[in-house]
């Protein structure tokens, strides 16, 4: 596992600008009705990239466009462009012109080749873009380019989302210290029409673009990807991330888990932003399960509850009640046993060696008050464990959903 | 497939005492805080039998008492002893004697051995179920014993459902008329505290206890299989059948088709029920896919669309909105091809040949005033085909589940 360096890591208040030689900016480019929706991240010298993208059979036109062109540089970029307010999804042909598009004119501004351009977009589905007002809003966000523009960028990407999410970290490699920012937007794991997941990270340190993309795929695996609001997986999902050695520190396989951690931190600390933020949300939902036959097994079974319309109402409601998590343990197709299994919400034992333990069910109820909740069950069938995150399930995700389009 | 004989199958109404020599009744025990909670049902001739249990590895005591006594008597069961407003799940050593000395209280009023009389329950899990309550109240229930108490049965297995289900049929074999009836509850596939899905079939034609086996699966994996409320899977779910022969007609190989049939039309009656007053639901879905690479390609396809809340909540707030559908089929774990994909509302095609028509999206939206909505994605991969059914999403589920208990 990891070699924690908590005493160099320090998290900061900043995003993707706060690493050296980056700059970005947000505009209103007229995609959405009101407000930011075209974002423009560049580094001022090329990069190494990664990214991660939705494994979804219906994927996106600048999901298709931006793994075509790391493919082509090998894991090289200059600039990120984002549009909120239309997806660019199921669009066929047109929207793959689109998307290049969006890369090309990008390309011109920033003075780099075509695919050193990723793009991401993200809102209606089965909606065309408008090359149009991409190219109209591109040059306004070159122009308003700054290290100071972070925030802007921020909030250009985001649809439903309730607030901003951006996370930055220093840590010191060898002496010398590097940064980590980060910037996403979403309301669920995978939310098809306006909650899309985008995450982009930039760092200061140089990575072979190999041994980035190997720290990007540990750190979605245990943030991005170990959180759901509703299940969904969307069309358009991605995260990216650009490492421009502005810092003069190169990572290598001897300091890469101390990178590998201050990424995971900067990741998680934005998906955690992504859950709080969910669709309706009012709870911020730890699953831990232990136990488990198998690391695979623990995050199976983490996910059923995490994704458990009884779990997440229950807990909307304060009623803590283990019965729906048992249930569930029971049903996620992973080895179980019922009278070694265990359920405790926050450190309250509720059900433990096949019987309740329901005297505690009032101190369990205050305990559910809080915001941010802690659920643990033992599996009874091993010693593995995974940690999931999610948010409650409340009427307003039914009415932000049931009204959306109307 | 089914060879079809329609013109000698007739619906009826009616439930489990529709077939000859059965008698039911339904009566008060004050395991409910009120109104009718235990049911008997019980066959004036020693009948065969069959069951389906819940799949959960967490399984109720009546669950583990009903399977034991199949396996004893090889298919044979004279009663069956149902309770509302208590699980009996979860709770031990102590649940597995009370659900044995609900049998043995039944069996001495019948007049049958205890193995011969199968057991279920529903309602809250981790709660004890008074035995007591149940041996003061089955007398009773004996006493109100009749052919005429069917409706009451169907009363008091109730939970949350909003109504009672009950579904009758008649056909002819071989000249010879048999019946067969049943009933159900449940607001969910599987919903662990409190909408449990049971259902109780009677047939007064005799089979085979393998053959009646056989039927009463092909008749589960069509009808109470394909139903989802909210993927939840019970610690308690059951489905019962007794062939008790009061008719003289024996069921062969050669007739069962037409049994099997019969038999399917009674269950998806009851399956479409338990939809139909799904918690908090407005509108019956039928989710059709097609062009699965694979019969179980379809399957799958169609339950997560049924599953998703994103589509659920599009449904009830009478958006079109296919891009979710899309969104579901990439996502779900199976062949799909975009670019040959269609969705279909009732008859309105909104995507084809990879691009949207959303021309006709206002006509889908008047569409989707109605109560009962049917969907058809086609996945673009095969001709495979797989259809089930689910209602919407409404804010008084989430009201219901997180206020029970509160």
């Amino acid at each position: 596992m990891t070699t924690r360096t908590v005493h160099t890591l320090e998290m900061l208040s900043g995003g993707v600008t706060l690493p050296w030689g980056f700059r970005a900016a947000g505009v209103e480019a007229g995609i959405k009705a009101k407000g930011l929706d075209l974002a423009l991240l560049v580094s001022d010298r090329p990069a190494t990239a990664a990214a991660v993208f939705t494994t979804n059979l219906a994927q996106a036109a600048p999901v298709l466009v931006s793994r075509d062109h790391l493919a082509r540089t090998g894991g090289q970029a200059r600039a990120i462009v984002v549009n909120s307010g239309c997806a660019n999804a199921c669009t066929g042909d047109a929207g793959v012109e689109v998307a290049h598009g969006m890369a090309a004119a990008a390309a011109a501004l920033v003075d780099c080749p075509v695919d050193h351009v990723l793009v991401a977009s993200t809102g209606v589905i089965g909606v065309a873009l408008s090359l149009e007002k991409i190219r109209q809003g591109l040059p306004q966000a070159m122009a308003a380019l700054d290290v100071d523009q972070g925030a802007a960028a921020a909030r250009a990407i985001m649809t439903t989302d309730p607030f901003p999410k951006e996370s930055a970290a220093r840590v010191s490699i060898g002496g010398r210290d590097i940064a980590i920012g980060g910037m996403a937007k979403g309301s669920g794991m995978i939310e098809p029409m306006m909650a899309t997941m985008l995450g982009f990270v930039t760092t200061d340190a140089a990575l072979p673009a190999a041994l980035l993309d190997r720290a990007l795929r540990d750190a979605v695996h245990d943030t991005f990807n170990a959180i759901t609001v509703d299940g969904e997986c969307s069309t358009n999902d991605c995260v990216m991330i650009l490492a421009n050695g502005a810092s003069g520190v190169t990572v290598d396989e001897a300091t890469y888990e101390v990178f590998a951690d201050a990424l995971r931190t900067v990741c998680l600390a934005l998906a955690l932003g992504i859950v709080r933020g969910g669709e309706g949300a009012t709870k911020l939902i730890t699953v831990t399960v232990t136990g488990g036959a198998s690391a695979a097994d623990a995050r199976r079974a983490a996910k059923a509850m995490a994704n458990s319309l009884l779990v997440k109402t229950a807990i909307h409601g304060g009623d803590p009640n283990w019965g729906r998590l048992i249930a569930v343990a029971g049903r996620a197709g992973v080895a179980f046993d019922l009278n070694r299994a265990a359920v405790m919400i926050g450190t309250i034992v509720l059900f433990k060696d096949g019987r309740p333990y329901d005297q505690a069910a009032p101190e369990a109820a205050n305990y559910l008050r809080n915001d941010d909740i802690t659920i643990t069950v033992n599996l009874g069938a091993g010693t593995a464990m995974s940690t999931v995150w999610t948010c409650d399930l409340s009427a307003e995700y039914v009415r932000i959903n049931a009204e959306y389009r109307t």
